[in-house]
């Protein structure tokens, strides 16, 4: 996707570790025209294929999640990365490793959101070691619904998320795929 | 707002302790039709006000943000609530008490994003006893901007939070207000 990839250029930072920053418009400042936009992409890529919901995680996930959904005419469910008081014991869960945060988490989502009939589009902001999306997947099959595919914004192609998801047969669209990050570049 | 009321009357449940749960159109699924319908209607309280970003909180604010951001043509900037090792020192910080949890944390903006030539909208899902708007509020103070106003999905009329916030000369539009749950029946 030619705009995500020159806002990338012209307002992303690479960091060391390979951190990508792009807080300036995707993760905690939002530009909703360009998530309008990535929504409306994630509705080209997948209206064929009869989604029934789009599954995505707190929180960034959220603001690419609801615009697909929207476009693609189905409610967004998001899962939450802790327990919350007002939801019931009625979860399906699953646990997330993030390389990041250095730390585990569990995923969740309430059984009453997802059932064995859903065909699910699962969105996320990042694609790296494919962690959070697995934590998802497990949750879709847990559920014992249908996975269409994922849909990616930022994929680090020299990260191993991608090829595992691929591999194991899922259909993987990323919007944009970073090849390599060296001396504060970005290459797609 | 008729659509939200009728809304929450049919999906909305009225739990003991005072708990309204909405997570199968608000805050856990969530149905991006009506989230647009919100956002326009922010779009229409605030559109004269010369609103520069909207200010939510993670997560369930994210999604009503976005919208009321992509009407008014501004930035949607959302408070995390904990630290995350993408944002350096280099943020706002206030304490909030959560009484649903149970628990205090700290909700924070990088200072990147907000700055004393903002006009900023407050959104959020929920008020009740006002404190995570009072934690984005002492944010806004920080950063030296200024406040247009506060825009709430649901407020709960029977809670302390709006009587708060408007002493303080705040303006602050509820898009519906619950004046009392009883016996699981919900009343504005």
């Amino acid at each position: 996707m030619e705009l995500l990839k020159a806002r990338i250029l012209k307002d992303g930072k690479a960091l060391d570790g390979n951190i990508i920053k792009v807080d300036s418009f995707l993760n905690h400042q939002i530009d909703p025209y360009l998530l309008d936009e990535i929504g409306k992409e994630f509705y080209e890529l997948f209206r064929s294929g009869n989604v029934t919901k789009v599954l995505t995680i707190e929180s960034s996930g959220i603001a690419i999640g609801v615009f697909a959904a929207k476009y693609l005419g189905v409610p967004l469910v998001f899962a939450k990365k802790t327990m919350s008081l007002n939801i019931d014991d009625n979860v399906y869960t699953s646990v997330v490793h993030s390389y990041t945060k250095k730390t585990l988490y569990d995923v969740k989502v309430s059984k009453d959101y997802l059932t064995e009939s859903d065909n699910i589009l699962i969105v996320d902001d990042f694609l790296a070691n494919g962690q959070a999306a697995l934590g998802l997947v497990n949750i879709v099959k847990e559920a014992g619904a249908r996975l269409e595919g994922i849909g990616i914004v930022i994929e680090k192609g020299f990260q191993d998320g991608g090829r595992l998801l691929r591999s194991m047969g899922i259909r993987v669209e990323s919007l944009a795929i970073i090849s390599q990050m060296k001396n504060g570049e970005i290459f797609f």
